[in-house]
């Protein structure tokens, strides 16, 4: 296919940061109260913005710094109080007054993702694969002569090639399926990374693994590693992953165990489906449709986790209150862990329905189009 | 205040047997294939069109049979298989293409209900309480006179004492908030049994008591008295009830649960909030949105449950996956404790991903507006 890069990233990247408008600038601990300004002197994230999109540049907090504002007495805060879940709930949903700028992706009739406008207009320079109408309202879909999901495959997987990491920041060459809905006929696979500039649904599994001492319960947390492209340094479940084509839930999440923390089949054919999250998000030209199965897994006391791909640093038990008080008062966490977190306090009974808003925050754990 | 009462109550009954089309007609077997229709001549419940409304009229299903279409083998059904699930939440959801019929019920700018058209319209009768508005599209109001909600309350009681048994059947004296949402100010209260003629959000409580032996999970059922004006006969959670005005959900819980099941506190106070459940179902004038806060209640092996208040025939003790199979297979529940069991088995990991169109019921538990 004709393929004249040069231009074609010129004007999206000039385009794209224009719109980039969502930064994570705020010193994380803006959540303390202003009286507690001098703890604010631990100034333990900053964002940058870089080409590959929002991400921390550096993470420099310390498990020391998250054990520190774990604990009860650090802030005089009243754990019933919701506020703090609900900022995490809205960093996950940004730019929902942005959805106008999206036009709908459309195969077979069916809408399975959403473009931003300037990036659906600009795609029409490969009207070999994408097809960009204003009949009865403006949609993308794919030329009709690509018949099979494998054609579409191949034929979309040029362009982002094409495109490249300047457009498409982060290309892992790992597929996502692309579908109307959960467990619905794939219509063909994307590149991961290109998922949320055609704006798909993209599922994942995220697993709270915990211990129970005596009646109390305890969370393995990791810390990603300084190196991840996305994230670095920040907190992370234990295990956790996008579901990519091609395999299923329960068997992805056992070959992540495997790999993030060491858990042998033997113990993680024991986790447990417990529901899912959602959320959607519109930064610049991304539109993230992101689904979150949910696990839980009881380990062993005696259970010691270890990372065997590198992109763990390290792991730290941490009591379940005291995980709820990192999420409530900073932002250690990567942004849609918290969403799986806050939904296991609700399903174990760490927020009561007697807190203002209890069902207002369970209702915003599912935002985006859960299906 | 004036009270016409012969000439209301004829024209409000005979507008509702007109719109009244929703029945439980079916045999409540017919989830089963047709190649089983030997089964189905034991016919175990019919329904009948009542003034009350809608209700079984008998149940004559006994603990015999509820225990043998539990049975593992007695179907040769898929228990992945999400079919049965979606069926009765279909039943708790009914008429939303009626929604048009319905114009909001306002108070202080904030939609708090709604009511059928046809019933707003006769309550203009009751001026010095209802003001029925078309300005700005059709809504109901009350007359801004009434400045409490104590005054709200004694006015808006009057008319329904008015209207009288056979334009709201089942009268109680038992008192609903009205609010805009979970928690928040209070407007007025309103005799429950009125609350799905003016579709505000009712809330209550239902409680998966359970017991864990060698791994596992047994649920206590109950089995409703056969002259209980609503649902008689069927099967109910252990624990459950109508959260009514001034009484805070947990406590409510703990007086259900000895009144219900002779659970003392130092045990009910062990149960766990687990979230919620919602529906919107339109039956005729009646506009029923509900949300049931959901608790969970690991009990001792050894604990019978007895009933104190004469409501529950008697209890059973059986297995969650059999449990599972009677929603599957039957209408033996009453509707709404299927969403809330549905719940219990996402929760406690009985329904997987795997299984086609896991994700479309999980969202189907919360149909309504759950706030």
């Amino acid at each position: 296919m004709a393929c004249n890069t040069q231009t074609i990233r010129h004007s999206f990247i000039s385009l794209y940061n224009s719109k980039c408008s969502h930064v994570f600038t705020k010193n994380i601990l803006t959540t303390f109260p202003a009286r507690f300004s001098s703890r604010s002197s631990m100034k333990l994230a900053t964002s940058s913005r870089s080409a590959s999109g929002i991400s921390f540049s550096s993470s420099s907090f310390t498990w020391n710094d998250v054990v520190k504002v774990s604990q009860p007495d650090y802030s005089p805060d009243d754990s019933s109080d919701l506020n703090g879940y609900f900022e995490k709930i809205k960093i996950c949903n940004r730019g929902s007054e942005l959805q106008s700028e999206f036009v709908p992706f459309i195969i077979q009739g069916q809408v399975v993702g959403y473009l931003h406008n300037r990036f659906a207009w600009q795609l029409r320079r490969y009207g070999e694969v994408f097809v960009y109408s204003e009949d009865k309202g403006c949609h993308v879909t794919l030329n009709s002569k690509l018949k099979t999901a494998e054609d579409r495959t191949k034929a979309v997987g040029e362009v982002i090639k094409c495109l490249g990491e300047e457009v498409i920041p982060g290309i892992r060459n790992e597929l996502y399926p692309v579908t109307s809905s959960f467990g619905a006929p794939i219509f063909f696979s994307l590149e991961r990374a290109a998922a949320p500039y055609f704006g798909i649904k993209a599922y994942g599994v995220h697993m709270n693994g915990y211990v129970e001492i005596d009646g109390q319960k305890f969370l393995w947390i990791g810390k990603r590693s300084q190196v991840k492209p996305t994230y670095p340094g920040m907190l992370d479940h234990l295990v956790a992953g996008g579901l990519p084509h091609g395999i299923a839930c329960g068997e992805n999440l056992m070959k992540e165990c495997e790999e993030e923390a060491g858990i042998p089949r033997s113990i993680s054919n024991g986790a447990i489906p417990v529901g899912a999250v959602s959320y959607m998000d519109i930064d610049g030209y991304r539109y993230k449709r992101d689904v979150l199965v949910c696990y839980d897994l009881k380990l062993p006391e005696d259970f010691i986790p270890e990372n065997q791909d590198g992109e763990v640093e390290s792991f730290k038990l941490i009591p379940i209150t005291h995980v709820a008080n990192v999420i409530r008062r900073t932002e250690f966490f990567k942004p849609n862990c918290s969403l799986v977190i806050t939904d296991f306090l609700f399903r174990h009974g760490y927020i009561c329905p007697e807190s203002f808003r209890y069902l207002d925050l369970l209702q915003s754990l599912r935002r985006g189009d859960c299906s």
